[in-house]
C-alpha cells in the first residue's frame, strides 16, 4: 500500500506544505473500505440509539458546548473558538483540549447526517465550521488554547498539551464531514492544518523528533490518507508511531528544551508507561499506561500496519491485543483498573469498585478491535468488539440519552463513592456533562457510525462481524449485492440475512459465530449447512453463488453463568451473568439493599423476561438465596455464626441499563454457593 | 477531681507562669493510680517484647535518630535539636513534627528503665534531656522548627504545625523520665513549656480560643497534671476539648489572621472531620477523620472525663467508643479504612486491601479503651484492648525488632501493592525506619508501659484486665498485696494468679473473663465458683477476705471461625480464624499463591501446633480446598465451568508474625464453602 501512495504521490507531484496541495484530492475506491452511506441501520436495538443520539444527545451536547445547559459544568468551547477567532473578547477556559470536545460532535452530526439528512442541524455546522475556519491561523496553525493563550509556545509540550491530540479530533471530524456531506471546507481546513505540521515532525536535523503526548493523531492521519491518497500523512502517522519510545526520549529532550533541569521529574508518578513511552512501540508486550491512549495508540499502530503490511508491527498490535483482552479487560469490556492516571495497571488486577473503565477507553477498545479485525477477521477481535459495545459503550450514558458516565465500576456501594476517597471517582448516578467531557461525544461518534464496524470486505469476501438490523449495499464483482440483516438480537436468538444480487454472483459470506455461543445454527435457503465444516476463526464461510437467498442465523442465548480466571483475585467465588453479549448486573432497587448477601445456588433456573419499564430490555429472574444471620444485636464480629439461607427471588437488568431508576447498590459479580 | 486540684492550688498559691512555679511539686497518691513501679512483667509472651524493645528497638531508634542506619530514611531529630541549640549549623530537616520522635522514644527508655535499670542508656538520655532543656527559651517555648525555621510564626497555625502535639509527647517523655527515675530536669522543662502555653489559650479576649491540630496534648496535659497536681493543666486540657468543634472554628479564624482570603480552602478534600472539628466534642457521635488523631482526641477527653466526673463528655466517649468498635474496627483491632487523610470513613466500610490501619492509630485505641476501663470497668474496653495488642500493635514490627509496618492490610497481593497506587501506601515488607517515624517509638512506648494496662484499682477492688505473666505489688487497706500472675498465655488456656497479703484483706478481685471466651472457669483454692453468680460487665468478682490464696483460670481456647457483620461489604461469605485474642492468617509462603483460590470447609478440624521457626507461635493447621479449573488456556473468562477442589493442608500463622519469612501474599479472610 505504501508503494500506492508513493505512485499517487508522484503522479499528484508529492505534497508540498502549500494550501493548494490540499485542493488535490481524489477519491480511490479502497476495496476494503465499506463506507457509512453504503449501510443503513434499521428498526432494532440500535435504531433507538441512533435516533436518541440524532434527537436528544446531539442537540443537547450542542447545548453544552454553548455553556446552555443548567445545573451542568460549562463547556466554554464555542467561547474559545469565538474569542480565538476575534468575535468577541474574553479569556481561554477549560481543558488545553477543550477543542476536541466540538471536533467529536462535529464527527458524530457527519455520520448522523447520513442516516437522517437535517438542514437545519447541516447548517449549525457549516457555520461552526466557518468559525473554525476562521480561527486558523494563515500558516495553517490551528488550536484555541495556543491562538488565545500561549501563542509563543506552540509545540513546545507535546506531552501535556494536546495540540496534535486536538488536531487528529479536527482530522477525523474533516474526514467525517466530507464523507457525509461532500463539503470540503472542514477539510481543507484539516489539510492545511496537517500540512503544517508535516514539515514540524521528522528525522531530518531541523525537525522536531516528537510524538503526541496523547496519542489520536496517528489514526486520524489514515483517515486522511484514505479520502486524499496523499501518502505524507500516512508517513507522518508512521513517523510518530515509529519515533515513540526511541531513547533519548523526545519528551525529555523538549522539557530540557524548556529549561526544564531534573527532566526526570516530568514523568509524575505513573512514569513514561502512562504515556506508552517506556519503550518503543514494536517492543511493548503489555498495554500500559493510561487506557485511553493506550488504545488510540494501538489503533494508529493497527492503522499503520494494515496500510503498510509491516509485519513487526502487526506482530506488535497482536502481542499488546492478547494482552490486553486476555489479562486486563473487564468481563464489561472495559479496561483501565486504576483511578490514578485513568490506567492499565498488571496481569490480572480487576477490582471491581475502585476501577477506572472509561467509557472512551470502550470506545478506543471498540476502534482497535475493528483494526485488528480488517488485519485478520478473527471472531477474537469482533467478540470483544460486540463486549465493550453493549455493555459498557453503552453503559456510558442513561437511557434517555442526557447523562453520561465516564467510569463504569463492576459493583457500587453508594456510600462508599461519597466517603471513601479511593472510590469518589466512582458515581452511582450518570452525570449531565464533564468538565472535561470526553466521553459523551466520543459515544455519539462510535454510534453514529456503527456501521463501519457492521460489516467489511476483503476481496471477494463479504464480513458479518455485528448482528444489527440493518443492510449493505456493496458491489461485488460488478454486480449490486443487497445484504439484509433483520433481527431483534441481542435480545432474540435469530437473525434472518437475505442476500439479493442483481446478478448472480460468487462470494464469500463470512458469518460471525461468537465466541459466547456454544450452540449455533445456520440454515441457507431452508438447508442447513454442516458449520463446522465452514468455520474458520470463528466464521462460518459461506461461499456460493447468490442471487436471491436467505440466510436463518439461531444463535442460542442460554443464560450463562461466567468465571473469571482464577487468578482475578477479586471475582474469586462469584459468577457473573450473560446472556448473549449482554453482561448482567444485580441492583438494589429490584434487590434490596446489600446485594453481598445474595448467593447464587449452583443449580437454578433463569427466566427471561421483557421490561417494558426499562426500555423493553430483558432482564432475568432466579431463585436465589439470603444469607440471614440470627441475633447480630449490632456486634461487629461474632464467632461460629450460624447462617441460615432465605429463598429469594432476584432480579438481573442489562448492565449497561443500570442506573436508570433510583439510584442504589449494583454489582455484577455474585457470589455463588 | 476538679475540687481536690483547686483546693491544692489555693494551699500552693496556684501557678503563675513562672519558671519557679514549676518547681512546686507534690505525688498525692491516687487512689485508683497503678504505676508502673508497681508492676513486673516476667517470663511469658510479653517479656519477649520488652526484652526486645530494650535490646534491640531502643538502642536501634537511637542510631536512627542519630541518622546511622543504613538504607533507612535519615530522622535528622538529633541535628535538628543541636542546631536549634546552637551546636551546630545547618538547616531543620524532616516533618515539622520530628521532635516528637524523640520525646516518645525517650518516654519508651523512660519505661524500660524502670524494669531493666542501665547507667548507660539513663546516661544517654540525661544527655539528651540536657540537649532538649538547652533548646528551651527563655521563656519556656520549645520546638526545633519553629526555633529555626520560623521563629516569628510561633502559634499562629495550631491546625497544620503540630506544635502543641510535640508539648504533648515532651510531656508525656518528662512524666514518664520523672516516675522512672525521680530526676526533675526534663519535667520542669515540660512545666515550663505548659507554663508558656497555658496563658496564650483561654477564653478570655486577649487569649488565643486555639487546641491542637493534631490532639495530643489534651492526654498529656493530664498526666502533668496528676504527677504535679497542678490543676492549671487540668484546666488547660479541658479548654482545649471544650474549644474544639465550636462555631466559629478557630482554625479558620487564624488561617484568615495569616492572610487566607477563602477560608474554606483550607481544610482540603476530608474537611473539618479530619481534625474532628466538625461539631464540638459533646456532640459528635461517629468517630471520624485522622484515625491517629480521633483516638488521641477520645484519650484526652476520658481523661478529663475521668477526673472531672462530667457525665456530658463521659457519655459523648462512650458514644464514640460504640461507634468506633462497633462500626469501623477491623478484626484485626485496626481502623482507619482509607489511606487518604489516614482516616476513617464511614460504619461498615472496611475494606481489607486498600485500608490504612496505621499501628499508631491502634496504640491509641489502647490508650483510649485503657481510659474507657477506668471510668466504667466493662469488659467491651479490655476486649477491645486486647485485640488491638496482640494483633496490629505487634504486627507493627518484626519479630527480631528491626522492621516496622505503618499500615495492617488485611489481604495483601504484592504485586498490587507495587502497581495498583490504591495500593501504594500498602508494603508487604517491613521497612527499617520512615521519614515519618510515628509508629516505631510508639509501638516502643505502648509496651515498655504495658505493666501500667494490666491492672487497675478502684476502691477496694483490684481488676486484672490483660493475662500476662507478670506481678503486681500494691496496698490495700494497709495490707501490702502482691498479685502474681502465672501464664503461657495467649497460647495456653490456664492462669495461675497466687495472691499473698501480709494481713488477711478483704476486697474483690475482679478478673476478666473475656468476651472471645465461651467456656470459662475460675477456681479458688482448688474450689470451682459459680462464675454466673459474680459476673458483671464482663468480670468476674471475687470478694473475700485473702491471704494466702490461688486462684486457677481456664479460658476455653478452641479455634473460632469469625463471621463479621454482614454489613461488611468485603468479608461477605468469608470467615477469619481466631484463637483466644490471636487472630490468624494465611500466608503464600505456607501455602502456595494465589491464597484467593484456597476454601475452607465448614466443618473443618484444627490442628494447633508450636512453631519453632517462627518464635513459638502457636499455628493452626487444617484439611481446606483448593480449587481447581480445569483448562483455562490463558483465557479470561469462561462460561458454565467445572470446579474441582483439591484437597490441601493449608497453616495459618498468627496475623502479628505475617511478613517475617519470604514475601508474598497474605490473606485474614478465608472464603468458606
Amino acid at each position: 500500500m505504501i508503494k500506492l501512495g508513493n505512485i499517487l504521490d508522484r503522479v499528484f507531484g508529492g505534497c508540498k506544505s502549500t494550501f493548494a496541495n490540499c485542493m488535490v484530492m481524489i477519491m480511490v475506491k479502497n476495496k476494503n473500505f465499506i463506507s457509512l452511506k453504503q449501510v443503513s441501520i434499521n428498526n432494532g436495538f440500535w435504531s433507538y440509539y441512533l435516533k436518541l443520539i440524532k434527537d436528544v444527545m446531539i442537540p443537547y451536547q450542542w447545548e453544552a458546548l454553548n455553556d446552555r445547559v443548567p445545573d451542568a459544568e460549562p463547556s466554554h468551547v464555542i467561547k474559545n473558538f469565538k474569542i480565538a477567532a476575534g468575535e468577541i473578547q474574553g479569556e481561554f477556559a477549560g481543558m488545553v483540549f477543550q477543542d476536541s470536545d466540538l471536533y467529536k460532535w462535529l464527527e458524530a452530526v457527519s455520520y448522523s447526517l447520513i442516516a437522517y439528512p437535517d438542514a437545519e442541524l447541516e447548517r449549525t455546522a457549516d457555520e461552526v465550521i466557518d468559525l473554525i475556519a476562521k480561527v486558523q491561523q494563515s500558516d495553517g496553525y490551528l488550536n484555541t488554547y495556543f491562538t488565545i493563550k500561549e501563542p509563543d509556545k506552540k509545540w513546545s509540550n507535546l506531552k501535556d498539551c494536546h495540540e496534535l491530540y486536538c488536531a487528529g479530533h479536527l482530522i477525523e471530524a474533516a474526514v467525517a464531514y466530507y464523507e457525509a456531506t461532500g463539503k470540503k471546507k472542514l477539510l481543507d481546513v484539516a489539510c492545511r492544518f496537517a500540512d503544517h505540521i508535516d514539515p514540524v515532525f521528522g528525522p531530518e536535523s531541523h525537525k522536531k523528533k516528537g510524538y503526541p503526548g496523547h496519542e489520536e493523531i496517528e489514526l486520524a492521519l489514515i483517515k486522511l490518507y484514505k479520502v486524499t491518497n496523499n501518502s505524507r500523512y500516512l508517513n507522518l502517522s508512521k513517523y510518530f508511531i515509529d519515533e515513540r519510545g526511541k531513547k533519548p526520549l523526545y519528551f525529555e529532550i523538549e522539557a530540557y528544551n524548556r529549561g526544564i533541569k531534573n527532566i526526570h521529574n516530568i514523568w509524575g508518578e505513573l512514569g513514561k508507561k502512562y504515556f506508552q513511552v517506556h519503550l518503543p512501540v514494536r517492543e511493548q508486550t503489555t498495554a500500559e499506561g493510561h487506557a485511553v491512549r493506550a488504545v488510540y495508540l494501538y489503533s494508529g499502530m493497527a492503522d499503520v500496519a494494515l496500510e503498510t503490511g509491516d509485519q513487526s508491527l502487526i506482530d506488535a498490535c497482536k502481542r499488546l491485543w492478547d494482552n490486553l483482552t486476555k489479562k486486563r479487560m473487564y468481563v464489561t469490556g472495559s479496561i483501565g483498573s486504576m483511578s490514578i492516571g485513568e490506567s492499565l495497571t498488571f496481569d490480572y488486577d480487576l477490582p471491581n469498585d475502585t476501577n477506572y473503565s472509561e467509557t472512551c477507553a470502550s470506545v478506543g477498545l471498540v476502534f482497535f478491535a475493528h483494526r485488528m479485525l480488517q488485519i485478520d477477521p478473527d471472531r477474537q477481535y469482533s467478540d470483544v468488539m460486540e463486549r465493550a459495545l453493549y455493555n459498557t459503550v453503552i453503559s456510558g450514558m442513561s437511557l434517555d440519552g442526557k447523562k453520561f458516565f465516564y467510569v463504569n465500576p463492576l459493583e457500587v456501594w453508594p456510600e462508599a463513592c461519597e466517603k471513601n476517597k479511593v472510590k469518589s471517582h466512582v458515581k452511582y448516578t450518570r452525570q449531565p456533562w464533564f468538565g472535561c467531557a470526553c466521553c459523551p461525544p466520543n459515544i455519539a461518534r462510535l454510534l453514529t457510525s456503527l456501521g463501519k464496524y457492521i460489516y467489511s470486505k476483503k476481496a471477494k469476501e463479504v464480513f458479518v462481524h455485528l448482528y444489527v438490523d440493518s443492510e449493505l449495499k456493496e458491489k461485488i464483482s460488478e454486480s449490486e449485492v443487497n445484504i439484509k440483516q433483520s433481527t431483534q438480537y441481542p435480545w432474540d436468538e435469530k437473525i434472518i440475512i437475505d442476500i439479493d444480487s442483481k446478478k448472480e454472483t460468487e462470494f464469500t459470506l463470512s458469518i460471525r459465530i461468537p465466541g459466547w455461543c456454544k450452540e449455533a445454527k445456520v440454515k441457507v435457503n431452508n438447508n442447513e449447512i454442516d458449520l463446522d465444516s465452514v468455520m474458520e476463526k470463528g466464521y462460518a464461510k459461506i461461499n456460493r453463488r447468490w442471487k436471491h437467498d436467505s440466510l436463518e442465523i439461531y444463535l442460542s442465548m442460554p443464560v450463562m453463568r461466567i468465571k473469571a480466571n482464577p487468578n482475578v483475585r477479586e471475582d474469586e467465588g462469584k459468577v457473573a451473568i450473560q446472556r448473549g453479549p449482554i453482561v448482567y448486573c444485580l441492583e438494589e432497587v429490584d434487590n434490596g439493599k446489600n446485594l453481598n448477601n445474595i448467593v447464587l445456588p449452583r443449580n437454578c433456573e433463569f427466566e427471561i423476561k421483557k421490561d417494558k419499564d426499562l426500555n423493553d430490555v430483558c432482564v432475568i429472574e432466579t431463585d436465589a438465596f439470603r444469607e440471614k444471620y440470627e441475633d447480630w444485636n449490632d456486634e461487629l464480629y461474632k464467632s461460629d455464626v450460624k447462617v441460615s439461607y432465605e429463598k429469594t427471588r432476584v432480579r438481573f437488568v442489562p448492565y449497561f441499563a443500570w442506573a436508570n431508576r433510583t439510584p442504589g447498590e449494583m454489582e455484577v459479580w455474585v457470589r455463588e454457593k
